[in-house]
Parts: structure tokens; C-alpha cells; sequence
């Protein structure tokens, strides 16, 4: 099996290529290509399929990527199926790019969420529109070393971004956030930030059902848009962001957020398991 | 830059084809292919270079190595040199014969300890000669969960190796062991076992400068070697050992130790790394 590797701010993924959606992959499989010792190693798989091999088997919720050349078929490390990923979609589009399928520019990707128009900048960079932000409310969490509250934000999946007035490096992200239940009946990923400067802000996140990750391309979102919230009418609408795995910028206007950032392939290659 | 993954027992490793000896590989190199998350991943690197290549470049200690055709450099994931890795010679290996460079059957591998005799068994498992096991007397360390006491050994590097009561799978690794400076000047791996079944043990170990890991080759001979001193002279000299990574068998023998085990390699391709 053909793979290549790429990562986004440390966000990692195993890409599988297969226009034709020849792939038949299983939960096993996935987990298998993204054991970290036994496989390739990553935080997900993104298969890369022309949509229109998907055939009848476009998911509800997707409509608007039927007229997406490419889909995104993204699968968590475990096997799940995810709608989105706005770290993955960028290493998805500078796939694309580097192996000549989409010439450079503005285009749109698939995803499950429906279409999401990506623009590889002139730089390198890769802006992707993640879409509408939707404020909830308060919230609080308990974390290893004390309780924190903050913004309760949608961004297609749930988040608590939580100001916090130490180094977010000082933050203990050993253990899995206590949350409340009714507030969060399915869990969420928990931001602490700290901003540095007006339109600059450090933060680190501790994805739900998973642990502390270099980077969660909808937590850099959550974050900025709480922080960006707390400082006003006056504030700068761009806002960098600076993750332990890079540094991303993102830009919020009426009520959508765009997220820019690198995106790298590491390698490629061919893929051989047992199972 | 052509590389493979391969591992044993989930002790894995990005091999860098070099028969030339052309690469100069930093330790800044080696650190990037060994990210899992911006790199390939591995727990090391093995570079797979002729011996006459290497020319007066093979270093004291390894004269015996000489006369061997493939000589394995290996790296530490931080870059650093290491003399031997257990694991690690039975991927060599494999890569060395799934490639063609070598036919199976038996062989000899140049190390940074010397050369040591390789044999592809017929069920596709791997024996290693692991050289001399040398017994120093008793010792300590305090655990996260408590102390333990059990015997110093070394296989090249140093080890305590110490039973235990409860299965190993309750006992805290996850801090670093305390260990006495003066018995252990170099620090030392300390694995943690308990005997199943007379020639059966179940072991995991604390690699030392590093933290928990899924299998170590000396640390399963060290083991092995503790649990048959305290069988007594009628213990079988052959050991089944059980690693989170995997299982393998440890012969000893007039006080030399060969390790059994599997390994395999992943994947091949192209990396391209911007450090």
C-alpha cells in the first residue's frame, strides 16, 4: 500500500492515497497504520479519494462536497470516523499541491462537514476556512492542578477555552480535565491560553478522549475566538497563535474563523502489515 | 534520503540504507527522523554500511567486527551513539536479508561492541548472540509506588534486574527509578519481573535516560539471567520473557546469553526532512 506522511503544527497523519476508492479500510487497519511503534505512526489517517468514487456513500452532512474533486476521509488514530480536522485538512490540500492532483491556489476539499475551501499561499502557508464559531456560554473544568472556567465554544466539535494568567507552560495537562456533565454531555477538548500581547496568545489543549497534543487545529480557533471575545470591540480580528508544535494565525470575521498554517510531507513510501 | 521502519517487539527503528558509507549523519538528523510527530519516529536509527566503508573509522572495541561485511551504526534517538541494541541487530538483520544484501541462515553483524553471530531461524524469528552476562551483587531503587531490590547485571550496559510479588503490569513506571548513585556511577535500566511458570517470566522495564518502553533487549536478558540465578541449578536454561511490545526467548549458556525474537520491517520510501 502506497502511504506518505505530513504534519501540521505536529498534528501527524499516515495519507493513504487511492483516487478510485479501491481502499476497503478497516478500523483495525487504521489503527495498525497508526501504531506509533508496530505501524507508521500518527494521529489519524487522511485517505485521499476522488468524491466522486464515493459514490452513494457520501455522508449526511457532506452535500456540499459533491462538487469537491477531493474528499478527505479522515479516520482518528483509533479507527473512528471524524468529521473534520482543520490541522489534517491543511497537510490534506499540501498533499494535493506537492503530487501535482490540484495545481496551487484556492480550491475546495471534502470533508464530512461538507466543503471547506483551502488557499495555499504564497508563502507555503494553507489558510482553510473552518467554518461558523458559536459562543454557548460559561464553563468550568478541574484540572490536574485546579479548577479553571472559560467559554463554552462550538467549532462543529466542543471546547472550553480557559484564560490563564500563569505560562500555559506551567499547566499541568497530566490528566484528563473533570468537566461538568451537563454542561458538556460529550465531553470536550480544554484550551488554557495565555495572551502575550494584543493579538498574540500561547495555548495548549487536552483533547477529549485522547491526552495533551502538540496542536488541535479547532482548539487554536476556540481559543482565539475566546480571547478575541474577552478583549473587546476594539481587538485585531487576526490572532496569532502559538501551540507546542508551531504557531498558527487565525483570522475571525462575522462569525467564521479562518485557521493559516504550515503544513509539511515528511515522506512516502510503501506500507507493508501483517493485520 | 531512502529509509525502512522496522521493529522487534515494538522496539522500532528508522534504518537509513548506506552501503557507501556516504551519509554523513548528524545528531540533529538523527533526532529529526526519530520525531514521531515533525520525523519518521523510531526509538533509534540503524545506518547499514559496509565495514570496509567505514575505514578507519571503526571505533575501539569494535576490532572484531572487522571481518564482518555489514556493520550496524546505531543512534540513540537523541542522536548519541550506542554500542549495542539488542532489538535492534535482529532488524538489521532482517532488513539485510529481506533486501538481498545477505541470505538467511547464519551471519555475522558488525557493532560498536564487536561482531555478533545472527542466525534467521526457519519460522522467521531472529537468534542474536548477546555476549557475556556478568553479575555485580545486589542493589536498589525506589519506584513511584515503593522500592524494589534485586540483582545488578550487566549485558554491556548496566541493569536491575528485580522481581516482584504482584504482576508487573500493577507496578508504577512512570517516573524514573531512584537509584543509588554509588552501586549504579553510570545509572542502569531497571526491569521489574515476576516468574509465571518455571522458563516463563513476565517483565517490563525503565530504560534509563529515557522512561518506560515496550521492550529492551538487554534489559530481557538481564531478567532472564536474574530469574534463573534465583531458580537455582535446576532451572531450565531457557526463558520465555513477556514484554508489553511482545515476547521473546532468552538461551543462557556458560554465562553467554543469545536472544530469540521477531522483527520485522513496516514500511520503505523517500524522507525529506528540512533540518
Amino acid at each position: 500500500m502506497r502511504f506518505a506522511k505530513g504534519h501540521g503544527t505536529e498534528n501527524d497523519f499516515v495519507i493513504l492515497p487511492d483516487p478510485e476508492g479501491g481502499l476497503d479500510l478497516t478500523a483495525s487497519q487504521v489503527a495498525a497504520l497508526c501504531d506509533r511503534r508496530a505501524g507508521i505512526g500518527g494521529d489519524g489517517v487522511l485517505r485521499v479519494v476522488r468524491t466522486k468514487a464515493l459514490g452513494e456513500s457520501l455522508p449526511p452532512g457532506a452535500e456540499s462536497a459533491e462538487g469537491c474533486e477531493w474528499f478527505m476521509d479522515y479516520r482518528n488514530a483509533d479507527g473512528s470516523i471524524a468529521e473534520m480536522c482543520g490541522n489534517g485538512v491543511r497537510v490534506f490540500a499540501r498533499y494535493l499541491v506537492a503530487t501535482g492532483l490540484v495545481a496551487a491556489g484556492v480550491f475546495e476539499v471534502g470533508t464530512r462537514a461538507g466543503a471547506r475551501r483551502v488557499t495555499v499561499e504564497d508563502d507555503g502557508e494553507i489558510t482553510v476556512d473552518m467554518g461558523p464559531v458559536r459562543f454557548l456560554g460559561e464553563g468550568g473544568a478541574v484540572l490536574a492542578d485546579g479548577p479553571v472556567r472559560g467559554s463554552r465554544i462550538s467549532v462543529g466539535n466542543p471546547h472550553l477555552a480557559c484564560a490563564v494568567s500563569r505560562p500555559v507552560a506551567e499547566v499541568d495537562l497530566g490528566r484528563a480535565p473533570v468537566l461538568d456533565r451537563e454542561a458538556f454531555p460529550d465531553g470536550a477538548n480544554v484550551e488554557v491560553y495565555r495572551v502575550l500581547e494584543p493579538g498574540t496568545l500561547e495555548m495548549r489543549v487536552y483533547e477529549r478522549g485522547s491526552a495533551e497534543t502538540r496542536s488541535c487545529g479547532t482548539g487554536i480557533v476556540a481559543a482565539a475566538a475566546a480571547a478575541d471575545a474577552a478583549a473587546g470591540a476594539g481587538a485585531p480580528a487576526v490572532w496569532r497563535v502559538r501551540v507546542p508544535g508551531g504557531e498558527c494565525v487565525v483570522t475571525l470575521d462575522a462569525g467564521d474563523a479562518r485557521l493559516r498554517g504550515p503544513a509539511v510531507i515528511v515522506a512516502e513510501g510503501d506500507v507493508h502489515l501483517a493485520k
